[in-house]
């Protein structure tokens, strides 16, 4: 099966309590896609970056088999920045700077080779950008998007039209609260089942994700890591391990998404053991067999014969 | 096995964004001792109220098999009251009114007929009274206890000394995270056990819950109910439930363990589904059954045949 990835390509600046790194590879659609690199290639990637964009981060993207045909390079510009500092929890961080740079007049055009993709992952960029790619694919099998406060906010109408044409939402916490008005989590993920997506996935952080289908709830736990270095792209690359693992099995019964909302959850403890996508380039998938393996562990109880 | 729970018993006015009940059945002894209570019989309740404490809290404390030798009852005082009022997502609650009353000047005496009491749980009182409960029980063969952010600030030296003797520690994630000013959970479990519980079991509210032993992590999802009207309780509920069961089956083994704490989770998602105690008054053990077995559908996935 195949997988296209839209989002943003970025290079970011990164503060947490253990060490602070500039100029790393970042962006949404990055994270995504070396996560479902895993499961599922080659990965169809559409994006922009400007002339500044390293050659080993090309080269690095290339090495876990993604296809760079819908990647933008616009020599002229400059690649969207991003720097962040997260406070001593991890829970909280404070943006330092966005500056969107070739990203600002992003129009993703969907390279011919592209159109016949079975599997969609639409990153966390203008819901109007998600919607214009879809226009472009035929007919694709299961969509999966995200999105975030800022759209929720700013372009509620436009992120309602996308919803519609969603099968799966993956979106965290706060932000199905915030869209839906609603606190209670299982509520607010049968409130947007009702917007469009037949699937919806929320993403608890520290706390592991929920799973809601009409016909399901799966709860799944987060790996208990004592050290995580930095969680920027952890929910992004969750979606990524969530959605090559859906396209390697092609497969959408319940039972099917409940792994892969585990695959998911193993790719985002990997992800935030170290910095950037650091951990990625020596991540084999032998480790995300035996991590995925644990997650049954964390959880599994048996019944006791009670007297 | 016998069980000796010591606390708190009030009367409680709790506002909630579903309703608002005055002067009814709370307290943490009670909470634990009346979810306990569905596992072993009798409970040794160990507390104090005032003259004002009406009959049918009593009959319905007795109805439920509790033993309240233990119980002082000082006519001439007034039974500790609490007012609180949670705001719209339930995890935030402002205290109204704490009038300590009787309790202000407790001072838990054992009878004789509880001191060879097998398993004891201290609920969340003055860790000082905690301390002097156990002095007077001979060698329990399991202490769990409760604390919380009002001893963690103001009687660090002494809740410090009571841990030493409590074999489990069941807290919430905030006060765990206070208690040791570590903000990794697992790492704040760890940092908990060098101060004497050899388990630890952070409660994670709509999160689940975590257990650490030396030998292993659990992670317990919280039954994802629609409808909350209360979640007073739910804390000491939990505690209940997880110390009846162990209490009932005479065995902290690890399996023993996780059992046990999804048994404290299905009493806790019982508790919150109406005000005050309300929901025990008709809780039947087959419905605690029942749930039991739902809470293994929530988290079970099975390994796919992967090609």
């Amino acid at each position: 099966m195949s997988l296209l990835v839209v989002g943003s390509v970025g290079i970011d600046t990164i503060e947490t309590p253990f060490g602070r790194v500039t100029d790393v590879l970042g962006g949404s659609s990055t994270y995504i896609a070396i996560a479902a690199s895993y499961f599922v290639t080659p990965i169809k990637l559409v994006g922009v970056v400007g002339g500044d964009f390293p050659k080993e981060y090309f080269d690095f993207l290339e090495s876990r088999d993604i296809d760079l045909e819908g990647l933008q390079v616009i020599k002229s510009g400059k690649t969207f920045r991003w720097g962040g500092r997260y406070l001593y929890d991890l829970n909280t961080r404070d943006t330092l700077f966005t500056d969107l740079n070739v990203f600002e007049h992003f129009n993703p055009v969907i390279p011919e080779s592209y159109r016949k993709t079975t599997y969609v992952c639409l990153g966390n960029i203008d819901p109007v950008l998600q919607r214009r790619v879809l226009e472009q694919i035929e007919r694709p099998r299961l969509v999966v998007g995200d999105t975030m406060n800022f759209w929720i906010k700013g372009k509620n109408a436009e992120l309602r039209e996308t919803l519609k044409l969603m099968d799966v939402l993956v979106i965290n916490e706060a932000e199905a609260r915030q869209l839906t008005n609603e606190p209670n989590l299982i509520k607010a993920a049968r409130t947007i089942m009702m917007l469009g997506p037949r699937v919806v996935i929320i993403k608890k952080g520290e706390h592991g994700a929920l799973l809601v289908t009409e016909s399901t709830i799966f709860v799944a736990p987060a790996y208990p890591l004592e050290n995580i270095n930095d969680p920027t792209g952890a929910g992004d690359a969750f979606a990524g391990g969530f959605i090559g693992w859906i396209a390697k099995m092609d497969d959408f019964s319940d039972e099917s998404l409940k792994r892969a909302v585990i695959h998911g959850s193993t790719l985002a403890s990997f992800c935030v053991e170290r910095f950037s996508l650091e951990r990625f380039k020596d991540l084999t998938y032998l480790e995300i067999l035996d991590r995925f393996r644990e997650f049954r562990e964390l959880s599994k109880f048996d019944e006791a014969i009670t007297v």
